[in-house]
């Protein structure tokens, strides 16, 4: 079993570097507290005897030596950089908790036959420079290289330029580790675990996604003189594609979900209709089918709606990935720990977007999720209980020192 | 007749002052564009040997002597403030073409019984401080002095303190002047002219407004991993309610307009399900009846959707008048002088809030309207043509002539 004080006292320890303004953090990816954040962690893994490697994406790779020296390595990681206003698990508990098998290992004396190396991807928020999980997809081969080096802030810095200036970038090439499997812990993001009381989901699937930007234009017109069938209003429109993704969301649920949560309205001012919209639609289920008949449906839905109101629109996908399937025995590896170690468990779908879902395009992978607090994330009050990040802990301690024994 | 290419030229000179971005002007209230647009129009009334007054809230009063010394004043005037991103004529084209009146009276040698005062209220826009028509408003006692004093811009800037900076802050109180009447030439802000090739617009009533500012808080969670029956989606309802004020505004058009046209969304992520969302409601009527229960439907339908999803709400009024309707001498003075000038005319109901609205309330008042190109307005784009604007000015000539006579 895993030592749950230490794990704690540590994941406080870095809760204090790039503190937000409401209990939580804002470490962003690639700012000077990413790098401090980073710093610290690599003390702990050379603390502990780990020998540290950085690739091209600054991604940091930290091995513990096996005994074959033939045999591939088990990685277990997360990501350390956090949202805007994020909270203290969200990724970290996944670094840390890799950390703390390390440590727990150390303190058995157990070595194991494969090497394992405890990981933290680099931007897998992808709040400061989008997409989400930018360095574990390009070691997954999704993304180029330098296409993610060119991706910019809202600022306009270029990632590239901005892992160079906090001193974070690697000479190793991407993607050129191999992998005997990978292991991800993270909190649910998501209310099931808590709500049904279970201590451990054992992520089976990650749903599938599409992020769909939506542009209408009508015409900015004054709200108060302009009779009612003279209007092209991109503000209404916008309503009703609001709707319409919710609506087929719901025939699908709960095999999918949908919603907009991003929108910009222009002029957006009380007394002008909206001459136009931006706003992107977020849909997703575990099944490739279903999420393709959703977009399918959302873009005919558009269509329909912007030519009965005379508006012009344009859809552009943003984001995509498809749904993932874990490893089976990376899965079981999992299952089998929380069975043995007498934890409460159930089957679970990843409801988000993890590196763990791009790691299993190249290696045999899974992920254990632990409960969040009313399933809160991506939110400054994020909240786990102690007892949560031990039980996760232990299942992951259990899954990666199985699997890094045969 | 007055002199349409001299009202042109003033119009283009003015434009010059606060240029805007995109050929319109940028001339918001108490800004030192504004001070320079005030001190050309005071040399302009100077050069016409007018006299002028500054009453507390900076609104410019520029008089013409009568020949009865006993006789009240016949007030004409508009606004010289602009949007941000403002058109050439809104409200320009009311202030210089009461100038124009003046002007022509002058070359035709011609004293009219009453005095002719030409105005220029201050901060009609309400774009930079708000609320809209601030200066007609406390002249009308509808508003306090010092409350509007206390109204803050973007920066938390004063209007008080603004006005007293831009040197424009005057000694005469506000309201105390007693008017004969007063008449307002706007451009409509809206299509009817234009698309059915009418001159001229007699304004008989001004349509009432509320605007209802809208907050609903449900509860921020991640879109991928947060179940559709456990949302609390403060985005879907605010779509939902935008439906509502359109259904709402259909089913009493034309006696009634309607629309979201500013909304905020929070954290306004693409993976976060919306857990608060301001907005404002803006319906208007020329019939009060109509309007209360236009705004009783659309609090009810808020109350009705919020429920049904488990969101709370509130509903704050920020911006109210009453239905107008204009004095009957005046407008009879205004479609006379239309008929007897050969220009086409229809009566028109104002959709937008205007001085005269407020100043209705305290002196006989009407309104003249001209046709603007695809009825834009609140956009630089906004534009007129020469002979609407001379067609306009005609008939305010002649109402204004005519009202100061008898
Ligand atoms: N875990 C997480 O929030 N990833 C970001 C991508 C997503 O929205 O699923
Ligand atoms: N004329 C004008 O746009 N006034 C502002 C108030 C309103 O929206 O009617």
């Amino acid at each position: 079993r895993i030592n749950a004080d230490r794990l704690w006292d540590t994941l406080m320890e870095m809760a204090k570097i790039g503190p937000g303004v409401a209990g939580g953090n804002n470490r962003q990816t690639l700012t000077d507290a990413d790098a401090q954040g980073r710093t610290l962690f690599k003390k702990w893994c050379e603390d502990a005897g780990l020998e540290m490697g950085v690739d091209t994406m600054g991604t940091m790779f930290a091995r513990r030596e096996g005994t074959d020296p033939d045999a591939l390595p088990v990685y277990v990681g997360s990501h350390l950089d956090t949202q805007p206003t994020g909270g203290k698990y969200d990724g970290v508990l996944g670094v840390l908790g890799g950390l703390e098998i390390i440590r727990t290992l150390n303190d058995l004396g157990i070595r194991t036959k494969h090497p394992i190396v405890v990981t933290n991807w680099t931007n897998e928020e992808g709040a400061r420079f989008a997409p989400a999980m930018l360095a574990s997809g390009v070691f997954a081969g999704v993304h180029d290289l330098e296409w993610a080096y060119g991706r910019t802030d809202a600022e306009g810095k270029r990632f590239g330029d901005e892992l160079e200036r906090i001193g974070w970038k690697g000479d190793e090439p991407v993607g050129a580790r191999k992998m005997r499997a990978f292991f991800e812990l993270h909190i649910e993001q998501g209310p099931i675990l808590e709500d049904e009381g279970t201590d451990i989901g054992v992520v089976t699937h990650g749903q599938g996604l599409w992020w769909l930007q939506v542009t209408i234009e009508g015409k900015d017109a004054h709200t108060g003189s302009t009779p009612m069938p003279k209007r092209r209003n991109a503000g209404l429109a916008m309503a009703r594609v609001m709707e319409l993704v919710h609506e087929v969301a719901m025939d699908y649920q709960p095999n999918a979900v949908g919603a907009v949560g991003h929108v910009e309205v222009y002029p957006n001012s009380r007394n002008v209709i909206a001459g136009k919209t931006v706003f992107t639609v977020d849909i997703r289920s575990p099944d490739e089918k279903t999420l393709n008949t959703m977009r399918a449906r959302v873009e005919a839905g558009i269509a329909t709606i912007c030519d009965a109101m005379d508006l012009s629109f344009s859809v552009e996908p943003v984001g995509h990935f498809a749904p993932v399937t874990f490893d089976k025995d990376c899965v079981k590896a999992i299952r089998d720990a929380a069975e043995r170690l007498g934890y409460s468990h159930r089957d679970i779908v990843s409801g988000a977007g993890h590196d763990a879902c791009w790691i299993n395009q190249v290696a045999p992978t899974a992920m254990v999720m632990c409960p969040c607090v009313d399933g809160l994330s991506h939110n400054e009050a994020e909240e786990i209980t102690r007892d949560w990040a031990r039980a996760g802990a232990d299942v992951l301690f259990h899954a990666v020192v199985e699997t890094a024994q045969i």
